[in-house]
């Protein structure tokens, strides 16, 4: 059995990372540590897993944590980075679930992050862990940055466009509609109920985390300059996100569906609808699958994609798992393999 | 008393129509028709009018409806053009909240909606009834057509950018949530509760309904081609359209705000948000308001325009309401200026 | 115009009132008071507000509040008490939204609510505001304690099985269910989108705050001892409590759905429903309606009441400008006779 | 591997039944029948299954079916009766997770269902399939009558009371509130979303099937008389059973908890919480447990118990296969082990 560690178990993201693991058949939880739960049982804050996970938040303790093969950080993005270095170094694996480590222009993520980040070659060398795009050096990773939700199904709806050359990559448009959850568990009087039940809105128009995040992606995979408007809502649902990606092609494209079903021919969580389809969120609820379909509107050159993933699954915890599985060398779908819940 | 009458009021437009023109002090509801509810009273259906309107539905006839001052059509497409030309013959007037005289080319209608028109003339005579476009026209009309609800949230949206001249009115594009109210109250198994309750998908996706008709709006401000890629969205809410629209600025634009503010000044139902503002649909819930935002997000030529609406209200019996009042020489908000419910 | 304050405007219930006091034609909205909103507009905290109440909030203010002719407080509890006092010396109409002087018995007042009372004279005196009992005390009240939401469903519903001594009333029971809002605009982890939505549950089975004030309630229609279970359940919806109500028999009733009928006969705001109904909570959101269905299912004595108000109109907001309205002579249904919202 | 199969696989117990079956380790799906899907891929009704089971429906066949070890019937009530006969004479399994075998008074099931009994032999031998009541029958059943969602939850939470003879049976009541996919997935105009969201109703409060269900597990228990109250609600969530249970104590009951740990310590899928909890439905989501709190208000004789269920899991398909697990030597958690989904 693999050792493992959770640092910040408290967040939805920690919840979904415990209920996921606890149905691993080669992990062993070690330890979950919570400063402001310390003591408390799990199962307080997560009634689901009374009678699966019978252990208690401790402190975190870098030695404890040392002791684990692998350690996840399900942290407020800051948080990783300081206790990085120590862990590394006694051989320990990481994978950050926050944004610590997912941007490589440190100058940019101190701007959007706005904290001074404490090991920038740490954030150098750490492995993007999307394994669509980085499966083999996933595998050999000590350190894995683990996507954010909205990058993971804006990258994969977009990525066989822009790898192939085929659309204007300098005015893409994302689209982007997500659950609440995603907006975490911290106590925000904007997540009450009442106050997002039966309504929806934009956000962050101005400018959000993730588009820094999602352009450094396509920009790797093409000699293009990227320019990209991101526009993310928050949306009535608990599980979510429906990216609608918006890029127009270059000139004819004779066989779009193809390009989709090539690009994507070998991945276990990467399913391309057939042609006409519209995906649902709740076709992949509680799965690590991204649905994707993709269409072409007669009367004009736009590409329409149709990303969906379920935020707190491939678009963090399932993901996340999905990049141990890689790193441990077991079966890439190993304790992720589940059919959405629907309804 | 303004005598009225309703054809069709068993669906949740016609529900809305009745609601509101209950509490509306200068109208008297003199028949309700539905043949499939013909003889049971209105409560049946919709409890909530329950003591507040104590009326059957009946037959449609169209005596009885000619002895009507006005006459509102909450029918399915294809109904109030085979029984239009009587009642103007008869001097009633007419608001038709279907589709059958939106669309000036008849073509183009009868392509979109698969059937043929009983009365292209009537067509080409009707007044499309959008207040804030065509004001003084629909004072004097005896047939008005009501818009669509994504139409009226998107022609609101940018009619100021494209009477202007500020953007790039060949790569328009309105990606469109809507609560599922907007599909009627049709018993269909996509709709049902857990079919769409926690998901959101895109639909019609190679073409919807309302794109000509967004089309042909928008071409009426302008000398320029209109090329719009729209895209529809259910969401799980009950009532809400959100559109987010996107245009390229042609040039510097100094002071989009004021654009904005100054165009929709003297709208008494067109509210121009702060800058920097997100609106959420249910700051419009139940009213028959439409709430505008505009942004420019720093780095590229992109405009984004998020307007809101209340899909059965602005987007249907609200500007039903709205133009009745034109048409009888009311003050525009009489029965219509409540304040949204929230929450 | 009445010259109206109110205290505490920044909860549901304050914004409830607000958005019905608008609409109100003898109100003038004087002052909203808010310690931490103070100097901000209120269309910040309710945007549905924006172009309907163009006031900011202020530091509540007791000579401003006594120029006013009644003051709503819409605190929590144990603010009205304060300045009660005070308002009523200046000869201000005072009705409190909050628990502060519903409750005769003082010392069991203290027990549940775990703090002093400031007034127990005032307590005594105050008028409690359920115009269906109380209407001709409520006329010529100076002060009047609006009642709590469950107590208005459930003392409505049990009532005239009590009055009419019909039923065993040692042991009747009231599960009743709430929709979210009735917990406030307080920000608390539990009231979170994620945490209410698609879920229920009990909560307080072991006491709560209500219990002892309907216990009050029915103990003053009836001689008999009152014994009652009250089970309050959260529920994910908006607005509504649904209150299933149970009791025994004393012997054979034959005309149940008259006693009902009868009762109400001449209430404005209480809806016997036909014989064998089941009120759903839509019927009577954003309205003051009270819908009441009455059965006894074969082969039992027990009785079965179904009683359903909107949580934030008529169990609080709606029903305290019933009583302004009775209060100030005016017809009581002004302002809020409005049908309910549905879809 | 056990061959298996389902018929009547299209409504909302099947799709349970074949989300949870693709995950079974020692079942392999031989054929999912559907008379109006014949031919059509799975998925095209549940895309969460789409890459999970590769399989079409089929037109029911006999033959086909009894090839297989066990037959799940997923269909309308009255129609494993007619199908059951043969193929418990070619040795096939048998578990029906409708009405068909639940009752054994015949002449009481024909009145409730409306409909003569075609194998009233088959009901009279047949195993009510609750574990926690006949696991040791379960084990060597042929044909096993899975219980109702209601009945499961009620039974479950009334069960310790009534077997230790610790309550007035005559006087039992049960206050339920159920998720939408309990009424299935049939095209109903009163299931549409807009028609039960943000709202709450009771429903069949004169009867509903689920009572002689109910009455007959607890008359099993007793020599007492059992007389029930039952009321089931329609709340807007997606899944969940929410029983609350009212019963008055005979007498001091010194240690209500223990009975209720004692009752359920070695039962893999019942978790009684510690004293003074409050379950919701969610920490049942998509998993096969039932957790149960009990409590006694001070004041009275009153005993409450709070029982919670996933209707569709423990309340249905999960139940099936736990009762599958028995009848085929499994351990009894196989493929229904997973902890719930929350958020």
């Amino acid at each position: 059995m693999i050792q493992v560690g959770i640092v910040g178990g408290t967040g939805y993201t920690g919840a979904e990372l415990l209920r996921l693991l606890s149905d691993h058949e080669q992990v062993r939880i070690r330890v979950i540590t919570s400063r402001t739960e310390a003591g408390k049982p799990l199962s307080g804050l997560y009634p689901n897993l009374r009678r699966h996970i019978d252990i208690a938040f401790s402190e975190p303790d870098i030695k404890v944590l040392s002791e684990c093969d692998t350690v996840f950080f399900a942290t407020p993005n800051g948080t990783a980075m300081t206790m990085a270095r120590e862990l590394l170094d006694a051989g320990t694996k990481i994978i950050d679930l926050a944004a610590d480590f997912r941007m490589k222009d440190i100058e940019d993520w101190r701007k959007w992050y706005d904290m001074d980040h404490a090991c920038p070659d740490l954030a150098a060398s750490a492995v993007y862990g999307l394994p669509e795009i980085n499966r083999e050096e996933i595998k050999t990773a000590q350190l894995v940055a683990n996507p954010g939700c909205y990058p993971t199904a804006v990258q994969l709806g977009f990525m066989p466009l822009v790898e192939n050359g085929l659309v204007d990559t300098g005015s893409l448009i994302a689209d982007c509609k997500s659950g609440v959850s995603g907006a975490g568990r911290a106590v925000n009087a904007d997540m009450l109920f009442c106050e997002v039940v039966d309504s929806l809105k934009a956000y962050a128009v101005q400018g959000h985390r993730h588009l820094p995040e999602i352009t450094q992606g396509l920009t790797e995979a093409t000699d293009d300059i990227i320019g990209l408007t991101f526009v993310p809502h928050l949306t009535p649902m608990i599980r979510g996100i429906h990216a609608t990606l918006y890029a127009r092609a270059k000139g004819d494209i004779t066989d779009l569906q193809s390009v989709y079903e090539n690009r994507y021919a070998d991945e276990p969580f990467v399913d391309v609808l057939s042609s006409g389809s519209h995906p649902d969120t709740r076709s992949v609820r509680s799965s690590n699958m991204c649905r994707i379909a993709v269409h072409q509107p007669p009367g004009g050159n736009m590409i329409i994609v149709l990303s969906v993933i379920d935020n707190l699954v491939k678009g963090a915890a399932g993901q996340a798992i999905q990049n141990f599985n890689l790193m441990s060398g077991l079966p890439e779908a190993t304790g992720i393999a589940q059919a959405a819940l629907l309804p």
